[in-house]
């Protein structure tokens, strides 16, 4: 069948089971319940404490085929995953499913438990480095799930995504299992991305290397939903979890996108007083930031908030007083860490908070500016951040599809070219957030705005800037890159793309050798 | 049949249904699953601001049967559940259930929504005032349940009371419904009673006379719950919300009991370093607070955590660094209202974090001593403050069953003489805290602890304190007052009291006239 982008998708996929294809991106046609979740009673003068991760293992009895899941605000230092998931293989424990936020490069060492059949899927937002590497060639037993941000916390909310055991990193935990991510050598700032798993699994194992005196807090995830706790020697390699600092690009072509950029945001009538934005950690999107702040300075504009993963430079606009708050799903750099733990107008958010399209109303819903980043867009404005253009697994939506199913106004800042491939293609090699989504395409070449936008066509009219259709761009990129080969793939579908609300917005296939 | 107390209680009850008896205090005959709740889709560019309490009652589909919620933050100050019943009644809704977690004498036009059918039911953790005689004297069709505060937010979780709408006074609201109560009006500080019901309700109506621009942070309750924000002039009377100051009893009696108490607090041994305390907003409990204070500044200790409904005092002793954090559950004063606002020790709690025992490990567990009152004590140490010794309802347990249970000293503090009447019975008119759950009762005669406490009775033997059996306890209070004559009731059953594991405890009769 085709779904509502015309991407053919069978309708059962094995190993992932039927299919509902994707219908729009304000459809919502399977809203459910929020599930239930198994509740271990502890009592007065119970200890949560335990000495290993083996006795952890133990006492959730870990067994063939549970569904164990982790987060990623530890990013590329992270090593609980790996230790966690050793201890498993020594075990002789087969087929399990991982359902980890986001997975990097630093745990490479998955790859052979995959190869061994100890993890045969693995569920997550986002995966780089070799993990995908070996997704993309076949290794798994049954296709990976890629979801966004927002559309995990739904399916952990829904019971789609069934979590037996969470395994916590905590930068910080005292012996009752309040846990934060605020102090300890693997401080790493907010916990968003695990607050859902902590909620809803049937067990919560919490994994330390700084454990504190009870009552830890403030408290992020609290008692009352974490069964146990082991205190370890390290869970991460500080280099690896968050940056020094997040930097604006210095290339002269990235400054001019963002400059184009600022100026389709001042056109649209969104940049006044109480108005809020999101941007990534990448150096375009921060060279944007840039621009908004020197506007918002001019004409002494004050935001209500800024949100997402926070980085130093959002830090400055808001100690600034460029925007009153700040909505925190996970912090980027140290300054954003020292910020989260100083105010408590720099308010943490859960991911079902920042962008469940299921709840009663996520943070992105009330975001008025978005900028985000792309690797294809296509014609329809379809976006893929999740493939190479060689059809490899090189990443995933993250919050990109949630934040642009809830802006306002969606910008999409790029180069043209791309390792010397076009950015616009006729059709995207894999689509993660649909086009109706997307307002806005702004390249060094030129801006094009997607035609169901005709009221911010016509106010584009009254500027300068290079607006011309997407079509147009499309061919003065070709000039410069030639008309890239199409790939050929396999009928193995090696990947499910899930939209966030839990539609099948695009599989991938394996790319012929 | 009879339960673990000896209590006489059917084993059906007409309006409550099958009753499962108390099993003693750590038995937990059934602990279930969290139960899932409806999700109700609020996506981009919906609002959720109504414009009055009747196009809630419309949006919320409001119908004969249903059950609804109401928090008692605003205590005796509050206008939100009175004005809701009355456009309720307005409609001629009737047989409604009531699920209010505290009733005080504010709530007076109840009565007459008893006497139309309007309130079929009511289910709190406390009722005080002109509601709860009209429930003694038989006015209501169905027994009330009477719960602890963790007892109630179990019910909740787990599905034994399902509310179909939670309608919550929020002294401070954004348009999306971020709610807190550290600003406006009607500022209430923390609404940690308040939680359960925006987690689990089919719908939550938050109704507020301080609407503010969005995010309105710090946020105690997220948007992600609540479906509908209503704006009205006052949601209460801030003479009533909270008083200008607690303040400590200047009565001689209670001040040695006081004093007697904070010997036996010392001889326990648990006096030190990290130790963590609750007393209550009474009189007595403020004045052992304040000797606790004098030997901790004495010997130079540093308590983790202090916890409850806070009070000014205790804010007094956490601003001198004598705990180094602070859980709150409601805020009883204004000075803990301002120190709730201004730091992030000052913790909120949920009432499940606080009390409940079915989930992963409350608060309470982590307690070494509590302070509580009692208006009975019979001589198996089991205590009543639910119920006057004539049997007119007059409270209700609150925390009062879920801290004994948690603490590892209780200490109960009271006069010898209640009222001319004698404190310490053969048989309480209504057990609310089973007497296993309770070690020491200190009056001003003398102190009983109970003899499963055989190491306190020892370390008790190295002070002067008057320590004695509660037989001869009781002996001495009865030749002060007389033996009290029995109350004679009828068979039927006017409230059934629940400990909090949802077992039956007690029953409470109708006393015949």
């Amino acid at each position: 069948m085709k779904n509502a982008l015309e991407r053919e998708i069978p309708d059962y996929i094995e190993g992932y089971g039927e299919v509902l294809p994707f219908q729009g991106a304000y459809a919502n046609p399977m809203v459910k319940k929020k599930i239930g979740s198994r509740e271990s009673v502890v009592g007065p003068n119970e200890t949560k404490i335990l000495s290993s991760i083996d006795e952890a293992l133990d006492k959730v009895k870990i067994r063939d085929g549970m569904t164990i899941s982790f987060h990623h605000h530890l990013r590329n230092g992270d090593h609980v995953l790996n230790m966690v998931l050793e201890k498993i293989a020594e075990r002789g424990i087969k087929d399990i499913t991982l359902a980890s936020s986001s997975i990097f490069p630093v745990h490479a060492p998955l790859v052979e438990h995959i190869k061994n059949g100890v993890v045969t899927k693995i569920v997550a937002s986002y995966i780089s480095g070799p993990v995908a590497e070996a997704i993309s060639s076949g290794s798994m037993k049954k296709p990976a799930v890629l979801q966004t941000h927002g559309g995990r916390a739904r399916a952990i909310e829904s019971g789609d995504l069934h979590i037996d055991v969470a395994f916590v990193a905590a930068p910080t935990a005292d012996n009752y299992g309040n846990l934060n991510g605020l102090q300890g050598k693997s401080a790493c700032g907010a916990l968003g991305y695990a607050v859902a798993d902590c909620q809803f699994a049937d067990r919560v194992v919490a994994i330390t290397d700084h454990l504190v005196p009870y009552p830890n807090c403030p408290i992020e995830i609290s008692q009352i939903y974490v069964d146990y706790i082991v205190k370890v020697d390290s869970i991460g390699d500080a280099e690896g979890i968050v940056s020094g600092t997040t930097k604006i690009t210095k290339d002269p072509v990235g400054l001019k996108i963002a400059k184009m950029a600022s100026g389709v945001m001042k056109a649209s009538g969104l940049v006044k007083e109480g108005m809020s934005f999101q941007t990534g950690a990448g150096g375009i999107s921060l060279a944007v930031a840039k621009e908004l702040k020197e506007i918002m300075e001019k004409e002494g504009i004050q935001g209500s908030f800024a949100s997402g993963g926070i980085t130093g430079y959002i830090v400055d606009m808001f100690r600034e007083g460029l925007f009153r708050y700040l909505f925190d799903v996970q912090c980027f750099d140290l300054k954003a860490v020292e910020s989260y733990t100083q105010s408590h107008k720099h308010q943490r958010m859960s991911a079902s908070m920042y962008g469940n399209p299921h709840n009663k109303g996520a943070v992105v819903n009330n975001l008025d500016i978005v900028i985000l980043g792309a690797t294809e867009i296509d014609t329809d404005f379809n976006v893929n951040v999740t493939t190479a253009s060689d059809g490899t697994i090189m990443g995933g939506s993250g919050g990109h599809s949630d934040t642009a199913a809830g802006a306002k106004l969606t910008i999409i800042v790029s180069n043209l070219m791309r390792a010397r491939l076009p950015l616009i293609r006729d059709k995207v090699t894999t689509v993660n957030t649909p086009g109706e989504t997307i307002d806005v395409l702004v390249t060094e070449r030129g801006i094009a705005v997607n035609p169901k936008r005709q009221d911010l066509i016509e106010k584009l009219k009254d500027t300068n800037l290079p607006v011309m259709t997407i079509e147009e761009l499309k061919a003065i990129g070709e000039k410069l890159t030639g008309k890239p080969k199409a790939i050929e793939t396999e009928e193995d579908i090696i990947a499910v793309v899930e939209y966030r609300d839990g539609t099948v917005i695009d599989v991938i296939r394996k790319i012929k050798e």
